[in-house]
């Protein structure tokens, strides 16, 4: 069974109180829910654990990490993001959520600035399934709606995705890939926009079914990760 | 017209009698040499040189940055290498060659190890066109032969490209994705893997035409850098 | 210099006093317009000429082939659009404009039913630019307004684009990916949404620098089709 | 469960010695019997049967369609091939395998010639995993040795696949794109070039496990057919 770590660097929900309302045991609880309910074995960490509750030994038993973080993400350790790179790349999927466009592990993963468009205006967010056929859309209707969600804008400043799965349609006028695989190593990225603080949208029965289908999506492959390195020739090469 | 600036760590030249043999003026000035020729303006720049050749001035004023480096990697400061990757986030092209594959600004740009397997044995590789509209490989018949050049077998650990160009076969059984694009921020990259310092590759023509085009290719659209931040709404909000 | 023929069915224009008055000369006519102005060499077909003026001899000529068409696609003769299918195969570029989504030529190209959502309700359409670097965009700004046009909404049945370069964002609230391009053999194909027949999209000098640019970014490379069928070994193949 | 039905032209084996005493009952039964012992419900049929054995009822009740076909690609009627069509991009998977390169549901899906060289000489292949994440090449190792197959080589004339995950070595000195993805509609489609119809390749442990992970990737998503045609605003348009 897939093993999850649902990490949240969990400092808004201890000093706003708009956002405790929502979230009054922090977001990674609540996303830990969901999925524990689906039948998925789920755990969570947060970023004033010791070693962020990344240790190596935790890493090592999880198959898919959610991140989610904002306001601390400067906070995070380089060696501690250059472990969960190594285990990216080894195989372990990674599913980055809204404000974690710019962590720093996603933007060590994704090489540009993840930089993009923002508004908070309580405006209307549609979510177009652009492609019908990726296993995270399975059972989503032609889109989802969300009474209010943060705008995020385009230009977003990443690669261009393995593939495009929403597209979010903005009251304000904006536009933004809200949905996207990328992989690295021989591990599976998804970016999924929605999850602003202030706003229930974990609590979303469509937003969960995405989570939860990312995180089938996103679990390792049976492979042994790639030998690199010098390596001998595997047929005769003639003297020259 | 477009301005280029070839950089070379510029080591293996001074100290290895059979590199200086291929290439007594280094590396970058073989490549200047051909793109000079072809027409392009076109300066060079190297590690020992103060900020290695590359301040801010210079940088400033190139359109298309070519990368060549192996042992010395480590000693391009990170200064540097955030200072290029910000130009080329904002649409400076940059073409890496051979084992520029693990320089700091490669690796930073694709966010993976950009491992790989090599040999050196002196054996042939064939380099096949495998999408034959590009303009990189414009003039090119339907492959290169180089009669010896360093293995770099898969599996490659890059992101997967924007375009595929080149896949190269080799004489000791092992394919690897030879020529890539990728585009990053506003900024276009080109991998090609042939130029072992040891063998006369920046004299075959036909890696010459690949290279010339390659820069054409990567120049510069005549566009702003794209606005971030946050942003006001476009169209009217209605209070919920 | 590239030559450019634009076709259009041009049967609106002939028929309907409202598409009349907006393109008193056919479509063609106005979109040959910008590009003769622009410098490029363009001549003109419609569907009522002998073999749709797309004779071989025409199309040997082309190096671009502009496509607009609407209620008349079942009309063009599949012997012509196969023509041009081997053309575009062997390195012709193509543009398809707004409905030509459902030409022929595009639907044998891109393999999928091409369709799509669609509205005529007078709305505004705003063009996002999602990817700042390719050649196509080259000048545009942030993005494109078009106060008026007909709404064309995701899910649009194509395969993933090679390039993602425009969104639309309509009133209505539908998405919809208005710009983006594919390789097709040795050819490069543009489609582009913009252009319904009763709004003055194309006197709209942005939409002209893009389908300008496409021109440009679609020119065939000089390359030679590439050779298929039986092929001798290029190395020694040892006795099983 | 998924339910599998193996489609093969059915002709080499019955007037063929050297096929016969290779795949006596045909290559679709040896297909069906490894797949039915890894657990997935599969039937076959073959192109002498009534509607090739494709009737509306059984295409319904098909998950995953595996295409086997080389002599008489010209033999299966375009009803059946438009009938195919519909259901892959209503979400059916499909296995082209080998030679089946050049049939027409395969070219009709492309858009492309699908041409590419070809030779039959005895030489050794080697396929490369390139892509390592995919579950497509689950439990395979670094590469697959086959000791004899048919050459196929580049150019293949496809569109750039939406995953690359082997890239065939060959003895001969060629290289091709031997494992591919891509998207149709809502259907998942696989390329996977060995299988040559003189060699005992789908006996293979390897082949046969990359031909059963394919099928699990091809399985359709739980989606509603996307919807098409004239469609409402879903937000209001204000009048111009």
């Amino acid at each position: 069974m897939v093993k999850v770590t649902v990490w949240n660097e969990y400092r808004h929900e201890k000093k706003d109180e708009a956002v405790a309302k929502v979230y009054p045991k922090g977001i990674h609880s609540q996303i830990a829910s969901f999925l524990t309910e689906a039948g998925i074995d789920t755990t969570t960490a947060t970023l004033d654990e010791p070693e962020h509750g990344l240790t190596e030994a935790v890493l090592a038993e999880t198959d898919v990490l959610i991140w989610w973080g904002h306001i601390a993400h400067q906070e995070v350790s380089d060696e501690i993001v250059n472990r969960v790179q190594k285990r990216v790349l080894e195989g372990m999927g990674l599913i980055v959520l809204h404000s974690g466009h710019m962590s720093k592990i996603f933007m060590k993963l994704m090489g540009t600035s993840c930089d993009l468009k923002w508004r908070e205006a309580e405006e209307k967010e549609r979510l177009w399934v652009i492609d019908p056929s990726p296993p995270i859309a399975d059972g989503i209707g032609e889109y989802i709606d969300l009474d209010v969600e943060e705008m995020y804008g385009e230009h977003f400043d990443v690669p261009n995705p393995d593939e495009l799965i929403f597209v979010g349609w903005y009251e304000g006028g904006n536009v933004f890939r809200s949905g996207m695989t990328y992989k690295r190593g021989s591990g599976k990225i998804f970016y999924f926009q929605p999850g602003h603080e202030t706003y229930p949208t974990y609590y979303n029965k469509d937003i969960q079914k995405v989570i939860i289908n990312g995180v089938k999506w996103a679990e390792p492959t049976k492979r042994n990760y790639p030998v690199y390195g010098h390596s001998k020739a595997l047929e005769e090469i003639k003297p020259k």
